[in-house]
Formats: structure tokens, sequence, C-alpha cells
């Protein structure tokens, strides 16, 4: 996987916020704004989460659509669906998240997060209009340079538009 | 129940950080500086938690023992002891957590939360050196004006000092 | 003074962190993000002048200049030349400042101030690569939304770019 | 000048906030909270003016006098009082402000800030109801710190009450 290339599909277990499930096709079109966190995580409690909700507050759902990726890796009985469930109403986070699927045969790091090679949480994964990842960045981006990123990207034309642009946060018909 | 009285002892069902059970006869002597919260109410974990952190770094613990009340008043399925440990690991809580007792017969409320009249999370409770309620606060106080009610509270003699003084960090060998 | 219109020139009465007077038509081809700021606003002290440096640390100088607006209209007598150069030393402001004309006749608007119509301090202004006034914020605009302005501004094609990019900082040689 | 041994008296070319001087022995009976800081100095405008507003603003004035002294040590032509006052008129500041005298013979260090060994702004100082010395600290305390030292002083019988306690804010007659 190399910034640039098509983002690898994410494997989700459940999702939050959402009746349906978010697969990177769903969200061709838009530029993808995923977070992984850990509800125990203090620095993503702290930074990751605000700022996720303030892009997404700031940019148009057209435009940038944010998702949360729940990829735990340690305290695993403490961070069941139950709690994040819990945790996600009490921090007023309304974008969709994922939980990632548990790893192979005993591995502690979830599947998605395994996959991207993520070093931890929090982790941010900038992806195109046309699928394509852009920025892995383990820790914390500033604002400023988070907002440039994210319009840049915005203003690149997106090959795929023509597939149409659904908001997730409207819990569209799942396409058959 | 009413300032100035005798705290009522409060109902745990298990301790985190300790050996053995915390009651209040055990820290009679000290200034007991008791803060209930929720592990996912966002108040609690930005301003109380480190709040009660900064308290149990800057007393001396022969003259203040901090203590930690979980009182679960929503979300109980997402707010387990296996939930709690792993939050008490993550933001380096070292201090002795006690869970309140689950409510009689279906009350959302735990007993604890209940015997004290808690109006929610986070709730304050400064005990003096004789065991007697001296301040019953929900929400947050400010650093400045908690330094001011520990230390007038530390300057009183306490008639129970005679007894002995235990560290409760120290986890000390229980009474017979 | 409309948005999309030339940025009327600043009327300015000195500068300081720069050997020579930084005009409008100097600065064409770069993106121009210039804070109008008094050295004893609280508001421009905590918010605008941090962030001012921030984007000057972020954004390459070839493509951004920063660019302070002293323009004080009360207090005229305590932020007087030698205050605000202790002021950019003490808090370490290293992009040039100018220091807005006194108004006319007993105004207490200075003139660029006036000119601009700023309705306070601290007022953010965003000219484009071509001299055009694209943003006129009196207040706070967050750094997420701030870093999407000025990208999108460095995107933009710059007719005047052959003219030469001259770096503010490094005190060109003026123009004859 | 040691800690417990009497305050020295400090030198004021000119008061702000008051309209009569503030010598040690009218504060005597009351715990004097002195803090040293410079206008332009960025460690004082973000934590040490608003822990004096705060200190002002939590405890009666029968016990306790928040006192600014404005030790110019460097900048001197930047900080005089057309600034200063503009300074605490714009960050509200309502305690009465001293203005240190210059020093002696072109001693950078003006005369209180001398006397005292100050090592630099901010600088705070506690004295007790006696008028000694009871803390003097070169940097910053914090909020939950300096409350208990308050409250401790406070505690402390006073043998100089009978003489009266004075509001400084309420700007009294001076002493024939």
């Amino acid at each position: 996987m190399q910034i640039g290339t098509d983002a690898p599909e994410w494997q989700i277990e459940a999702w939050l916020n959402t009746h349906v499930p978010i697969d990177l096709p769903t969200l061709r079109g838009r530029v993808v704004v995923a977070g992984a966190f850990q509800m125990l995580c203090p620095g993503c409690v702290e930074h990751s989460i605000p700022q996720l909700k303030r892009v997404d507050a700031l940019f148009e759902s057209r435009d940038v659509a944010v998702v949360g990726l729940h990829t735990v890796f340690e305290h695993h009985a403490g961070m069941g669906q139950m709690s994040l469930a819990a945790f996600l109403h009490e921090y007023r986070v309304t974008f969709p998240v994922g939980i990632d699927q548990a790893g192979e045969q005993g591995d502690p790091i979830p599947k998605t997060m395994r996959r991207y090679a993520m070093q931890g949480t929090p982790t941010l994964l900038l992806i195109d209009r046309n699928g394509k990842l852009r920025l892995h960045k383990f820790g914390h981006l500033s604002d400023l340079q988070l907002g440039a990123e994210i319009s840049l990207l915005i203003a690149e034309p997106g090959h795929a538009a023509a597939a149409g642009v659904r908001d997730v946060h409207a819990c569209p018909v799942p396409p058959d």
C-alpha cells in the first residue's frame, strides 16, 4: 500500500451511525477523511474525535465524507460494541463509525489496521475522489494543515463523480 | 444527609487500584476528596478526572485521600468493570476507584449515588478528618477554590487521628 | 470595495520586521494573508497573532505572504511604535508588520482600516495571487477553514506570477 | 530578605486602579497576593494576570488583597504608564497596580524587583496578615496549590487585625 495507489478496502464487522455498510466504492466521488481511533485512547478523545467533528461540520457532505474506524488493538474486552455505542452517544459523534474486524488467529491487531499498516491510534487517512490514498498519518495533524489538505483534494476533479454522490449521513438505501 | 453531618457509608461492589475495600472508617483522620464520575461522561473525562489526579499529586497522602466512585446511571452495559479497568489504565488513574452497587429493583441510579442524592456526574464530595460531609457539589469546582477548601480541612484538627493514618495507595493489609 | 475586486492599497507610516516597504504590487503572485490587529486587543493576542504565526510556519513563503497591519483605533498613546516593537520581539512575531497611518483630521480610525471599512480588530484579509480581495472577516476564523481557504487560493493560477516572486522575509532590495 | 521575615516595603512611582498609595502597613491584617509582571511578558499575560483576577474574584477582600507590581526590566520605552493603563483597561484588570521605581544609576532592574531579588517575571509573593513574606516564587504556581497556600494564610490569626481592614478596591481616604 502506497500513497497515490488505490486505498485498500476496509474490513468492518459492524457499522454504527448508519443503516448501511459504507465501503469505498460507495464513497467514490467524494474526499474521504477517515479517522482510526480507540474510544479509550486519550489522544483520540482529546484531539482526533473533536477534529473529525469539526471537519464534518465545516465541509459539505457532497464533497467530504467523514468516517470513523474503531481499530481496537488493546483492552479488547473493554471496548466492545455496547461501550462504543455509548461513547458515540455521549460524545455527540454522528458520522458513521465502522468496527474493524478482529485480527486473524489471535492477532491483537484488527484486519483493517493490519492491512493499512497503521502504527497506532489515532491515525488519519485521506482518500481522494477517485479512491486513491493520499495521506496516511499516525498522530496529530494541525487543523490548519488538515484544512489545506482536504480543500486541495476537493478542488481536484473526480473521474468517478458521474456515478453520483450519496450522503452517508442520510442513510441511503443500499445498492442491490 | 446534610452538610456537617456524618458522611453516609458508600456501597461498593468492587474496587480497582486497591487490594482492600476502602470504607469511610478506614479513611478517618484524613481529608477525603471523593469524585463520583462515569467513564463515558465527557465533562468527567475532560475536567473531573484530571483535577482529581492533580489533587492526588499535590497533597500528601497522610493528609488527603483521593477516591473515585464509578456511579453509572446510564449506558450500564457500556461501562462495565472491564471497560472501567481499561479506562483507568489508559488515563493513568492510580487512586482507588469503587464501583457503586447497582440500584434496587431496576432503579437505574446506583445505591451510593441514590444515598447521597447526587444530581449527576461529576459530583465532588469533601469529607473532613472526622468523617463529616463538608462539601457536596454537582459540576465543576475551580482548582483555586478546591485547593482552598482542601487546605482548610487539612488545617482542622482531627479527633480520630489517634487511630492512625494508613495510606490507601499502599494497599495495607486489611484489619481483621 | 467588494470581494473579488482589487484590494485597495494599504497606507502605512512605518514597517517593522522588514527593511523595505511592502506594498500590494510587491506581493503580486502570492496569496496574501493580512491580519489587522492591535497589540493590546486581548482577542488578537490570544487567537489572531498565534494563528498568523502558524500560517507563516506552515505555508511556503513563495506561495503565501503573511503581513500584520497595526490598526490602532483606541488608546493611541499606549500603542506607539516603541511599544509595538517590544511586543513583536516578546511574542516572537517575525513576519512584516505595517503601522497603519493615523486618520484624517482627528479621525481615531487609521487610514487603511477606514479604507477597508474594518469593523474592529482582529480582521483577516485574504488577497489572491492577482491582487483581488477574496475574504474580509471581522473576528475569528477557525484554523480548519482558514487552511482550506488559503490552499484553494494557492491552487489558483496567478497571471502575475511571471513578474517573479520575492520573499518578504528575506528583505529584498526595493524596486526603483 | 528571607521567607518568614518582614516583607520589605515596595517602592512605587505611581499607582493605577486606586486613588491612594498602597503600602504594606495599609494591608496589614489581610493576606497579600502580589504579582510582579510586565505587560509585554507573554507568560504574565497568558497565565499570571488571569490567575490574579481569579484570586481577586474568589476570595473576600476583607481577607485577601491582590496587588500587581509592574516591574519593567526590559523594553522600558515600550511599557510606559500610558501603555500600562491601556493594557489594564483592555484586559479588565481592576485590582491596584503599582509601577516599580526605575533602578538606580542606569540599573535596568527597578527598585522593588531588586530589593526582593526577583529573578524575572512573573513572580508571585504571598505576605501574611502580619506582614511576613511567606512565599516568593518565580514562574507559575498551579491554581490548586495557590488556593491551598492562600487559604492556609487566611486561617492564621493576624495580630494586627485590630487596626481594621480597609478595602483597597473601594479607594479609601488616605491616612494623614
